[in-house]
């Protein structure tokens, strides 16, 4: 039990305060993965790559914060899942370095008034349904950036308009940072992991599997005219409307996520549903050749 | 002749792009003076005070950029005044190791889609007057911080609202960098030292002393009433109405700069005048015992 103990305290460090994040002297190179917490496989897998990239020297940095200013709905923020003994122990288990768990008077003291703001790729996708998201966004991950000063970041392929967005951030700001993209990990019927996930009932995250069957569908059917292949997707999805409602399906060109009428080159199909007040996105990369 | 060019090209380095700026093996500390250029004294007080802060080692690194993002008037910067060699002259006689000056495609790559912004003291003084002004200084301030990773950097009290809004800036994003804050660099006459002075003929140069001479006057009134000190000040610059129009003059809480009623605290007068179609700032403190 004492070895335990022992152990867990030298291999895992976890700060809470932005004095001493400041103050922290990391082994080089610093690799940064941020989260909201509510770690599920997805995460592992972002972290997993981590700890690859890092090798034998160098710092693994998990940041678990459940930004406030980026819930555009308090509802929202209300209900989201928040298991931050269990991300501990998955940190532990997968080898993190130091967490950076900060509470919001660390982060947004009172009074705040800075912001970070993307205006050109924010706008399209989630960006019209989720008002004010994406600057809380930036804003956060302007601020981790400037606290733990990461060689790498890592994040998600389901976000993949927050990717995006971050990519712009970083040419835009002039960050010396690289980024790495981890594809969307998946349930066994193909829903893509969410830490959201948590609020459905099994029923529910049964009936979301029907979101990547459309995905698959419509990269499959070879059709390159997105209203075409926009209806396939409905079609589909409209099947367990008793249970989903579509927010938006789109085909997007990959570079800049605006609308594309023919898929004369790389693309995204995006698909943001409802089930019942959960929001769910996802999404498949169509390669051009 | 041979000499002097060798000592030149060994003594001040300039950058002019981003990658080589981002490559840059700086002697830390890093102390910066962020400018528009058009130097003039006030600039060498604020490099002397950087150089001595230096002391032996270190890198002393002068940015040269005329931002046009802060510039909300396209004449307004037209007119801006442009003296780049002599502006090398002056580094190189004030002792600075680098110079930075960027081309626009530089710094704003198109598209570029980022932005920084302070939503409190920026509305206040010429926040209303100037729309996006104080949007654009953050962005190029941020970029310039993580460009040049600066431990100390040193600003004018002359853009006192500006100083202001960058130390928001600083805690709000987590940026370990102390800010050095140099009182204004005054013509014999009281006017204080701007790059816009260049805009005025010798009689304008002569009539703007009397914004400083209403500041002093305000000052010295002993006057706690805001309302009573800025008619004071007011009719002492409607003296010279011919030339000098008023922009504004208040009285403000000089930790978040919103409008004072009595002076209570300490406090910042500060005037913005149109001599022409030249927009002149000034200010003093009235400290508050």
């Amino acid at each position: 039990m004492f070895t335990f103990y022992l152990v867990y305290q030298v291999s895992l460090k976890v700060i809470k305060t932005i004095k001493e994040i400041t103050n922290w002297e990391f082994l080089q190179p610093v690799i940064l993965v941020p989260t909201m917490g509510a770690l599920h496989d997805g995460h592992r897998k972002l972290i997993r790559e981590g700890n690859t990239i890092k090798g034998n020297k160098g710092t693994l940095v998990v940041s678990i914060y459940l930004n406030p200013i980026q819930f555009n709905d308090p509802k929202d923020l209300d209900k989201y899942p928040r298991t931050l003994d269990t991300d501990y122990e998955t940190c532990e288990e997968e080898g993190v370095d130091l967490i950076f768990a900060p509470s919001d008077v660390e982060m947004y003291p009172n009074p705040y008034s800075i912001g970070v703001s993307e205006n050109n790729i924010s706008q399209e996708l989630c960006g019209s349904k989720r008002p004010g998201h994406f600057d809380g966004v930036c804003t956060v991950v302007t601020k981790l950036f400037n606290l733990i000063k990461p060689k790498i970041a890592i994040f998600g392929k389901k976000d993949y308009q927050q990717l995006s967005i971050i990519r712009q951030l970083i040419i835009g700001l002039n960050y010396p940072i690289e980024i790495i993209a981890i594809e969307t990990q998946r349930e066994k019927n193909g829903l893509a992991m969410s830490s959201r996930n948590e609020q459905l009932n099994e029923i529910e995250k049964e009936k979301a599997s029907v979101i990547y069957k459309a995905l698959k569908a419509m990269v499959n059917s070879g059709e390159s005219q997105s209203k075409h292949l926009i209806k396939l997707g409905k079609s589909i999805i409209e099947k367990e409307s008793q249970i989903i409602k579509i927010d938006y399906i789109e085909v997007v060109d990959r570079s800049n996520l605006k609308k594309l009428k023919v898929i004369d080159r790389p693309a995204l199909v995006a698909i943001a549903v409802f089930i019942g007040k959960t929001r769910l996105i996802d999404n498949i990369e169509i390669d051009f050749e």
